[in-house]
């Protein structure tokens, strides 16, 4: 992604579509104040006003995995309707931690491998790589996911000898696609795991940007009745992105290597003592306290940054709709989420990294091509739209920028149009 | 190190010369909202008071390499009169990211491998292990390394088809053994590596704690002119050790694996990408704000703790020659580090964790058998003793507990004493 961020750099008046940003309209630096205090009190409360201890917890180094895992076990209680014991949650250094930590335990030998629908972020092909675990890809549908490829390629992945240890799988507003599974698929995938036995790495930075009048799906660990969900959470989008706080559930139990067995959670903390020792307590105690002050709901907390992403969301679809309308749509498509942070467009051209060079020189509009998240660097005929981070006037600006950027490219693929400037 | 925690644990009367923690008695939190605001202020001055810009610096997902690779370039200059370019510092969670970092980049075939002197801290053991890449264990000497058998080791290596990328060092109060380079030794160490071709692996977290009187030798990277040297820093012992920042001063260039070039820096960075996306910039904001209050010294910032640090290495080894005389020593002797946080106790018994848990439960009191530095499970006739983390009183009364412990093991291993009490 490092090309997306050089780009965003020279082009610091294009309108951005890149980004999968939260939206920082509502930041705040005395929130990091507010809520170290809440955090620093509820401590006081709990060890008795023992103050020492209190200034150890947060400034001394710390647990492996964690202090604020009890305060998450009861986020998830309230927000997900998860119960676990708060000793199989690791508190991590984000999300991308927790991701690393889990393919580490799960990468024993080169035959290990990881299953993920493609399109998958790009985070998850950087950490497999970090850990020289191949990655076997499974086609993705409308739906989400192609259950009948997912037990061919588990099948022939066996046959050739190799071990898939867990399918990677965001069930609610994925990222770059938009899409969430029904609860049917959600089912399917749990029943699949058991009988193919591999485990479900499930992702969820988006699961509780949802319209507020919708019944929220349960997550796939929500349905976890065997242990077969490990589950990585972040509060990078829901608490603040500049804690960098993430987490995994990892409540299986495992080898311990002599004989004897651990649970997950604690073969993640011993690579976790090699990898950053602890994650900062003093960011662990800012996000502690924005769940104490929000009586552990973050849907709650962030009340006013959905209503932000859903008007975002109304707008890029309405947008969309008016600027492309049916009878003069040739070819531009798009899905239509009902929250989370991402849109996919179909356009009737393929899309590099050049044409996204091109969109930003010429017409001040950045997106994201979707081949970045296909990992095989073929052109796609696919653009990810990001709405987080953005207001509903540049929304609107942007939107007419990138029309007159996929009329140009229609124009220039139809042979109308003269080409007008520079190189490409 | 788990089994040490647990027993820590579980014996909590004992005083306990394991734990490597710096002092914690100036330890407040009121000190992390000063830093922070003193960051805030810096930033928003720098920005023309653009409070947006500077919310998004410290909240947002941040540069991958930090922000505060500016100030950390001040303070080399002011402590350690080493001049760096801010781009080739990258900014970790703790120094511990960045050891797996430069390992993850020096590892490119499993014929890539580290030199480390034995005995040697821990974490390098570790996230080696996370990279696959071997050690090669290099004899230490009381004068820290044993030359001769560097360059025996270097070459054995070569000649076996492997390459030794770099030789992790601690050229200042070393953990464990207390042991600092004299200036023919870090000059030596140089010329070898331009000579056999390996990098030097600086880790430096103890530097700044000597005797306020002492003229401390420059560092491996201040005599550095070849870009021979990778520096690793941490604040952990300087800073907070709360905020778990570290870096990398990573000024070589290297390939880029596209015929070009660039610096191991932007490569460290890639990776770092992959694993934790930044470094938590609230946590950078912190330590920031403590460099900006101390106008960039951390020698001037640590002027209480190192005084703390240095009475505590006094009454330890005051201590130690009052309870073992000379002529009442039988076998039992110790080095004198005239900084850092540890002395190595050698004893004339061998030490495992078996023997710590006796210490623990009948004696009360904690230390580190020094095998663990070792990577081999031998147990040495050795003890690694810290003092960072004791007042003069505990250090007192640990030395009784310990002195009594040790003279159980001399009668019990002379055969004169009888077995009290409990199974080993």
């Amino acid at each position: 992604m490092n090309f997306l961020n050089e780009v965003s750099q020279r082009f610091p008046d294009a309108i951005s579509f890149a980004a999968g940003r939260p939206f920082e309209g509502l930041f705040d630096t005395e929130l990091v104040h507010r809520y170290l205090r809440r955090y620093t009190d509820h401590l006081m409360e709990r060890f008795d006003d023992d103050v020492a201890l209190v200034r150890r917890t947060v400034l001394q180094y710390g647990r492996t995995k964690g202090i604020i895992h009890d305060l998450i076990a009861r986020n998830l209680a309230v927000d997900e309707n998860v119960v676990v014991d708060p000793e199989s949650i690791v508190v991590t250094v984000g999300c991308q931690e927790a991701l690393f930590l889990t393919l580490r335990a799960l990468r024993r030998t080169e035959k290990d491998c990881l299953l993920t629908v493609l399109p998958c972020y790009v985070g998850v092909a950087g950490a497999a790589e970090l850990v020289d675990m191949p990655l076997l890809p499974v086609k993705g549908s409308p739906e989400g996911i192609d259950l009948a490829d997912l037990v061919a390629v588990v099948k022939r992945a066996r046959e050739s000898g190799l071990r898939p240890r867990a399918l990677y799988v965001v069930a609610d507003f994925a990222n770059p696609s938009g899409i969430s599974l029904d609860l049917e698929t959600r089912e399917q995938l749990l029943r699949l795991a058991e009988e193919h036995d591999f485990l479900l790495l499930e992702d969820n930075p988006y699961g509780i940007f949802h319209a507020p009048d919708a019944d929220p799906l349960p997550t796939l660990k929500a349905l976890d009745r065997d242990r077969r969900v490990i589950h990585l959470g972040s509060f990078a989008k829901t608490g603040l992105p500049g804690a960098r706080i993430g987490y995994a559930i990892a409540d299986q139990l495992v080898s311990d290597g002599n004989g004897g067995t651990q649970s997950l959670a604690d073969q993640l903390a011993k690579i976790k003592s090699m990898l950053t020792v602890n994650t900062s307590p003093i960011a662990q105690a800012v996000i502690g306290g924005k769940l104490l002050e929000h009586d552990f709901s973050l849907r709650a907390a962030n009340a006013r940054e959905n209503a932000v992403y859903q008007e975002n969301l109304r707008h890029l679809l309405a947008g969309l709709a008016e600027r492309f309308p049916p009878d003069q749509r040739s070819g531009v498509t798009w899905n239509v989420p009902t929250g989370g942070f991402f849109v996919v467009l179909d356009v009737p051209f393929p899309v590099d990294d050049e044409l996204l060079e091109l969109s930003a020189r010429r017409h001040r509009v950045l997106w994201t091509p979707m081949h970045h998240f296909y990992g095989d660097g073929e052109p796609r005929h696919q653009i990810r739209l990001s709405f987080s981070y953005l207001t509903v006037d540049q929304i609107a600006v942007g939107l007419d920028r990138l029309a007159e950027f996929i009329h140009d490219q229609r124009e220039r693929k139809s042979g109308t149009a003269p080409c007008r400037g520079g190189q490409l």
